[in-house]
Parts: structure tokens; sequence; C-alpha cells
């Protein structure tokens, strides 16, 4: 925390002497300021610039809490406590800016994070980026059998061949077909409508520290699809990692690789750590993960979450 | 006016006999509730449900302003009052829910308005949508030469029909290849790269009243693209009209059909009006509207507007 | 669901049939519309209008996992899966409207809720309303000695009397103050200016079911002001619990009777459960959580915390 | 515009070669930073960082049109040009943030603007600022009477020195019983229920330029309350004057000093620049400003404000 604030913070109401401040400065995020992060086969994530760091956050927090706190906390103890206690209103304080090339199937996910701002590339002023997303022959992802949305496995060497092939021919079609049309005189707002969704587009994006962590929070999950996952793990362990050290440990700590556990969870886990097997077992009847006569597992996602749970505790399941 | 509600504005604070109420209908609206109205060849929009009704803003309001104002407006006044004068906050308590199916490319544009909420049918969890936004042989629209985001014309006919033809071939031949890599067990969020922009989807859009007009206000505008125009001006002159009938007029007369001038503009006019026209061809110059020189019109989108304005006006510019 | 809707999700894509819909309506919600609950000494909380209830959050669910997930789950199994996986959107689809009379001071917390739409009594336009939260002789608070921000206890009697008696000379002259200058012809905005945080105000409220659930998240929680935890209290267990009671009982069992466990605490306890007390107790020190010579538990937040999770579960801490 | 961001504009999609940047830098608003703007008898205004530029702007909206516009515009023109249009995103991508001192009453009004990042000083943390907004004796306005929520006028001498006087006592008596009740142990959040709204509060208030412009442009109009009148007008002409001089000058010239014309004052004005009063007068009795058989002047703001502006064009009422 620089003089300023720590003489601020110090006498909020009685006599401020404000000074003259500078900015906070980052340098080890100045240093990658403008520079490309390659993503996919033709994206990329720049940092435009920024406002704020760690110590921006504490200084937020300490005028919502006043003088009271300074001393019992460090900075690096207030901010996990923020973050671990869900006070999200001093990472708003922080806010950054990217340049960013992405598919457009892929900008859809990603532009349904309201909480941002955002200039788009336009298709009706401008020509078509001449760029699509391209597959190579080893990167055509199987269908997830378990999970409806997801992906799992590779197709085999032929069968990657022939899409890689079709789909080279599918995007240069469409091309052509679009230059075609401009040529003819068609408008590009119209023109432009059977491009593929792998064409690349282009914006600017702007969102705060809190909202970002959201994002990344959901787009770095094993969950999330590949491509933008990509992104979001360039975002969150090359640039916010750099910016706000402090944050992204806390963030790592209380967010990415914590779990929760609901009530029913919790009720079944203190059985068993009491060693109570029976009544972990009947809980799980009443709760319908076991068939309540035969008390065999049923096809029931949430009893798979808790198992999943239990053996990260390294306790097995007593059914 | 509900009774109810007189009565409330009539004694907010000492005894408000609030009984019980029934939610605002509008007979109008429920009639066509569900009901599809198409857009474009294979677009629509259902309302699904919506939550107050012109009353419901008066209502809002009179919260604001107390007794005072209850005799001076009558409803339909008070109405008018509110949309004039950009007092938005009572617009924000209705709210609607529709049901659309848009082209991709269409959406991309819908989905920039951020104070809605939304659900769009996931092209992860099920198999997209079998239909694309075709275009007739007459329907092809030249790019527009004054402005470069617009159309204006269409190709001829010869033109329009190869056009057509080319893009037949092309949407079916996307929709092939998407459909064999399904077949070859290529998960669906990979699989629909390289599908049109034109190709459909659906959505749950719901939007309360304000954020809704002013939607409405850039996308029924003649400089928004034809596609996403359809959809605002069946909601607009279809759905608004029927549900919100004071405020529908209040919009078209205080938005819609209104006009601004600028401090710059409004001096050239006052001249004008007064009959000054040197005065007025002194501030176009000093403007840059005209050369300093010669006094001949400088290619100047801001001359141009004002230019238009004057012609609303019966009034022919003095350069 | 209704028929409508079933037939619809069978069917998105091909032949929709879509018919006329009705509003959904929950009975048991209209039952109360337009009735004051009491809150505080004068305060209250009225439902005005709705939109949505539990098949709503289905129905859009549906729309964005398609045809294929209908059989899987039934409607509160996937209304349970949506709230236990933090997929929202859906949840945005319902929306309430309330009117409320609360003290200026709760309102104060209340607004800083950005994501609703709010109308309130305006002081500028009327006479403030005559009506300020008092506190009897055996409500006086005291100041919570572990928590900066709490309370525990409340005062003695022979205090609160000498409180409450000075507490009903300030307001009523300040009331009195206030009644003078709007009589000597000052202007409501300035005359209002030294009336007590206390007084009370009246608002429209209107928020969308994932945000209200969000609000109702941190108000009803323990750490929460008493005067604003009342009101959500309201709101939840009398209106939401009516409105959306499979939401509810979600909401309840994942959301405020569940809990999280860090990435320091799985270690600690998956320590625990193997019974290597020793590993456990070094993890603690690696922490900070214990002196890392003598072993002595520190001043440490997160410590505490940790314990009363534990004892949650009936384990002991081995420190 | 700096020569990295003119390379990059030239080829977007070809051959970026996008070197490192620095941060946009405005000297004049750096030597301001910090220093508090005072505000009434105790509040100021401190900026405290920011983020963007006139430039930023520009090269926001140059990602949006693409390559095709950057030899139309110069930098200034496109500012101007997209401020007359109401193309708002590109003034997203500039952010400042505010540390500033207000009384609570003024703040209630302050917050309602929801598009804004607040942390601001917590009485429940720490004992409330020492500080109320007085009144000296000749401020104190009276109630204007052509506007309910207005004021007009200063009240007498001896007048507003008996209510000054009042105001002291019962500013130090509310303090004094806040201070007793503190004393006594009565946890802060109770004891401060009746400080008055006077009381001063501080916060760090974070926004964009869109909503920062949007706030001044009601916060600074006329019919403003006077106190957040006079923060905005600083934050105004103090502050974004200062660090986006090219957008100050264009929100003056378009938004500020323009006003509208609605449908039915176009209408009466068309007649009017016709030399048509008769037709002007048919259709102000059309509209309902003119008695329909007198045709007198109704009581109708409309037609007041009609008025107000054909006297800004030098224009008589031919009624």
């Amino acid at each position: 925390m620089s003089d300023q604030t720590k003489e601020y913070t110090e006498t909020p109401e009685s006599n401020p002497q404000m000074e003259s401040l500078t900015r906070p400065v980052v340098p080890a995020l100045d240093e990658v300021l403008g520079k490309p992060f390659k993503v996919l086969d033709d994206g990329f994530i720049r940092v435009i610039d920024y406002m704020g760091s760690d110590e921006s956050i504490v200084q937020a927090a300490r005028v919502s809490y006043g003088k009271g706190t300074k001393k019992v906390h460090e900075d690096r103890g207030l901010i996990r406590y923020l973050m671990r206690h869900h006070h999200t209103t001093p990472f708003e304080m922080c806010e950054i800016k990217f340049h960013v090339r992405v598919p457009m199937d892929c900008w859809r996910q990603w532009i349904r994070h309201r909480m941002a701002n955002v200039n788009e590339y336009s298709t009706r002023y401008s020509v078509a980026i001449d760029s699509a997303q391209t597959t190579s022959e080893a990167e055509w992802r199987l269908q997830a059998s378990g999970n409806r949305q997801g992906s799992g496995g590779v197709a085999g060497e032929s069968e990657g061949k022939a899409l890689t092939e079709k789909e080279r021919y599918l995007q240069s079609l469409a091309r052509e077909i679009y230059d075609e049309r401009l040529k003819m005189g068609i408008a590009r707002e119209q023109a432009r409508k059977d491009l593929p969704l792998s064409t690349y587009t282009e914006a600017y994006w702007k969102v705060d520290l809190h909202n970002l962590l959201h994002f990344l929070y959901l787009r770095m999950d094993s969950h999330a699809q590949y491509e933008i996952r990509r992104y979001a793990e360039i975002m969150g362990h090359e640039i916010v990692a750099k910016w706000c050290p402090a944050v992204w440990e806390a963030f790592m700590d209380y967010r990415v690789n914590s779990s929760s556990l609901t009530r029913l969870e919790t009720e079944v886990l203190a059985a068993l750590t009491k060693g109570d097997k029976e009544q972990a077992v009947e809980l799980a009847k009443s709760f319908n993960w076991l068939d309540k006569t035969t008390g065999e597992p049923k096809k029931n996602r949430e009893r798979a979450e808790f198992e999943d749970k239990l053996s990260g505790l390294g306790i097995k399941a007593p059914w």
C-alpha cells in the first residue's frame, strides 16, 4: 500500500492531508502490454490497458471498513478474507481491457457475460476477416458419452483426415461465395450471412476484475468448451496472475480449488466421519440416491457427485 | 387505475387500508399469447408472459411523486409526461417474455443489448435446428453507396437467380457435412463450427419495457439491418401497441417521430427564422459546414443532417 | 408443466403446433397478493405482481437443453440440478414486484443490490412519511465483541429505558423542525436534510428470481443487520416459498444450508478422515493456522471457520 | 492517435505487427490526481485513477468500423459523429475512479445510478464521520411555486438566522445522542439510526465515461437538486473537460446544449416557418394546448415547453 493510502486510512475523517497521487502501476503487466498471446490456430489476446492492482482492492476495502481494521489484517490477508467471504465489491475497483481475436462460435458464448464493455469488429462496415478456425486431423473430438454437452477422446486418423479435408473445402467454398457476392455489389450485411461460425472476429473487451474472475471460474472449468477454455486459461494464468498476484492466489485457493457440501452431503459425511455407515446408507436412501428396498445405487447425478467428493477425502462410499 | 391504487395514492402514509389485489390483465395481449407472429422465411416471435400494463407505470410513478400529483395529471397525461421528460424508471415496472426464432447472424446483434434475460437453444446439448435463412431471387440487396453500413436497391433478376442457387448449394453442403460429423461421433460442440451464420436459433428473451423501447428505438430505425428491423417492427406495432397503448403512442410522438437540434443547429435555425440568411451562412462557415472563402458546401455529414431537418420544416438552406 | 409446453419441447424444430397460451398462475401467491406482511414496528412488504412459476424455469431450461434432456429429469429434479450447478439464467425468467415500507437506513443497504428496478417515494415531490423506526426498551443491541460489524445481547432495562426516551425526544424534535421548515416555505428537498436515517420510506422494487435469491442469501445470513434480515426472512419464507416451492427447497438445500471447503480445508480434512492427525497439524502449521514451533493455535479467522465446519461433521480439531 | 494504433488500424487482419504498448496518459488529469476539489461546506471529489483518453474512444470505434473509415474522419470528427449519433459503446472504453465525500441525502440520489462500482464507508464497521452538511443563514431555499420538486429564492435574513440556529442545535443533539449510545456499548449498526440525513459519508465510485456522461446530463440539469448539481458540475467542468476534451466539447454541443422537437412540435413549427399561423393554432387546438372554442392557452406543460423552444428561436407563439 502506498504512503498516501496509509496516511489516508489512518485519518479518514479528521485531517486527510490528501496529497497528489500517481496511478498504480504493475510492471509485470506493463511488460506484456500490447503483445499478442497466441490462442488456437489464429486467435490472440492482447492487454490494451488496465486500472488498479492488488493494492487498489485493499484501498477500496479500507474505505468500507474504515480505520478499525487497518492493523488486524495485512494486505494479503485482507484480500484473502474478502475472497473467502465473497465480499466482491472491492474487486470491482480494478478494470482491464483486452483486444481479442476469436472464432464467432466461441464469441457467441463469450458475449453471454453481460457485465462487460464491448466493441466488436463490424462486418456491416468492413469486409469480414479472412480467417476461420481450422481443425487439424488429430483434433476432431468425439461426443462424450456420460455428458451431453462435452467431448471426450478424438476421432481416428483416417476419419480425422477426411473431416479436415471436407472442412477445408467447405470453408474455402463459403469464402469464395462471400467474395463473389461482394464483387457483385451485394451489401456486406447480407453477403456475410452464410459465412461459417468458425470465422474469426475481433473485439475490444473491457471488464472489472470481479466479473472477469466470474468469467474465468465458469470458462476455465473442465465442462467449458475447449475453445473458450483456452482463452480463459491464458487470461488467468498468464495475465491475471501477473496483474494481481495476491488475488489470483486467493481465487485459486478459495474458488477454483474449493468444493461445496450441500445439506444432504453434509449429513451423510457427518454420519461417515462418526463411523455410522448404517445411518449414512439410510440417509442416502431417503435422498433417493439408493433404491429403498435393495439399497442399490440408482442412476443419480447427485450421488455420483458426492462420491467424487468422498474420494477426494479418501473415503469410500458405504454402498 | 384500479380502485385499490387510487385509494392507496390518496393515503400513502396514514391508513393504507391495503386490500388484496389481482394481477393487471391486458385482454388484447392475452388474445395473442403463445401465437407465433411469422418473421422472415422461417422465424417467429411469440409472447410467452407479461407483467404490468399502462396502469402499472402510473402506479409506480405515483409512488415516486406521492399524493401531490394525483389530481394534476390523468393517467395518459402522466405517461406522456414521463416519456417526454425521460423519467424512465416507471417503464421498468413492466416486463415481457418472448420466445423467438431468429437467424444466428441477427441474434448476434440482438444479444448486444445487455439489459435482458436470455435462455438460448444450445447446440452443445442438442442437434442444431435444421433451418437456415434463405434468400429468394428478388431479395439480394445491393451495398448502399452513401452509407457504409447499409443497403439500397436489389440485384438484377439473373444475378439474383445465380446467387440464390449458390446459397442453396452452400447451405445444404454445410448441413450435410454437419450431419456427417455427427454420424461419425464428433462432439456436437465441435461439429457445429462451420454451420452458416444464417442458421436459425431459438431463445426465450425477457426484458423490461424501458429497455425494450430502447431496443425498438435503435432496431426499428431505418439504419438498422433489414432482418432485425423486421423483428423490431412486429414487436412494436403488433405487440407493444396492444400491451401498453398509451406508452406506445407517447413513444411514437416523443421518441420515434421527434428530432433533436444541436447547439450548432439551433443557432443557424434561429438566424433563419429571424430572416438573417447572412448570419446563418457565417455561422455555417464557422462550423466548417461551408468553405470559408467560397462559401461552397463542404463534404460534411452534420450539414447534410441539418439540411434534412430544415426540409422537414419546409425551409430551404441559404447556401 | 402445461400440455403446450410439453408438446413444444417434444418438437422444437420440426412442427411446433404452437397454440395459444395462458399466463402461469400460482394460486398460493395470488391469495396474498396486495396484503401487507408487517415488518419491524411500522414497515411492510406487499407482493404487487409476479411473472412465472417453477414451471417457467423448467420451460426456459428446456429451450436451452433442447429435446435431449426431457426424459432424464423430471421437473423438480431439473430445478435441483440447475440450482446445484449454478445454472442461473433460467431463474432469471421469473420476476416479482414488491411494495415495501422500510427505514431509510435499511433501504441504504437494500439499494446496493443493483440488479433490480426501483421507484422510491420522493421527498422532493411530497412531504416525508411521518414515521420513523422506534426502538423499544428491550431492543437496544450491544456491539458484538468478536465481530466488528455485528451486535450481540441487549442493553439492561434502565439503560434501555433511557435510550428509548432520548430516541423519542430526538425523533420528535427532528420532525418538529422539519414541519416548521415546511411551514416557513423552505423547499421540501432542503427541509428534509436533517430527518433521521430511521425515517420510513416506501418503494416499488421489482427483481428477477435469480437476483432475489442472491439478495436473500446475503440478507438472510446471520451476519446481515437485524432490520434487513427481517425483511429478507419474510420475503423468503412467506413469499418465495409459496411462489416457487421447488426452487425454494433447492435453494435451502444447495445454498443456504450448504458450506464450502477451500483447498486448504480439503487437505486438512482428508488427512483427518484418513486418521493422520500429525499430517493435519503439519498442514495447519504450513497454512499459518498454528504457531510453527509451539503448534499453538494462532489468532486466525480461517482456522476458526474451519473448526466450525469440523464440529458440524462431528470431528474434533487435533490441535 | 499513437503510432501503434495507426499501424494497427491500417492492417487489422493481414499483418498486425502488434508491438508493445504503453498505457494512454493524460497529463492534465495526472496533475490533479488525488487532489481534493472542495464541494459544499465539507465535501470533496478526488480523482483516484483513470483508464483511457479521447484516443481510446477512437481506437475502439476503429475496431468496430474497421479500416474503411480511417481516412474519412479525423479523430475529433469521429468523436463528434459518435456522440451525435448516440453510438455509445466506444465511450464505455474509458473508466474513472473517484473518491467522494458527500451528504448521505445527496448520496441517496447518486447511488440510484446503477451502472457504477461502489465502496462506501461503512458505519457498521466504523464510527460515523463526525460531520454533517450545515446551512448558512443565506442558504435556506424556498419551495418553487411552479415546480413541485424544485426551489427558488431564499428565505429572509431573520428566518434564515433562526433556521440555521435550530439546525445547529438539532445536529449537535443528534451527534451527542449517537456518541452516548456508543459509549453505552450499543452496536454501531443500531446507534447510527437517528443520525441526520445530512451526515457526510465517503465512497469510492468507479464508472465508465458513457455512464458518467449520462449521470452528468441528469445531474448538471437545472432541475437537479442543488447539492448533487454542485458535484456534477465539478466532475464535468473541472475533471472530464481535462480528461477527454474532445468528448466534453461534443457532449456540450450535442447533449447539454441541444434540444428535441417532438412530432407535435415539429408540425406546429413547420406551420410557423411557412408563415401559416392559422394552421399552427389549429394544430395546437388539436393537441389540446389551446381551448378548442375560445383558443385560449390551457394549463398545459407541453405547450409551455414548446413556447420556451420557440423563444429560443426568436419566434413568438401565435396564440
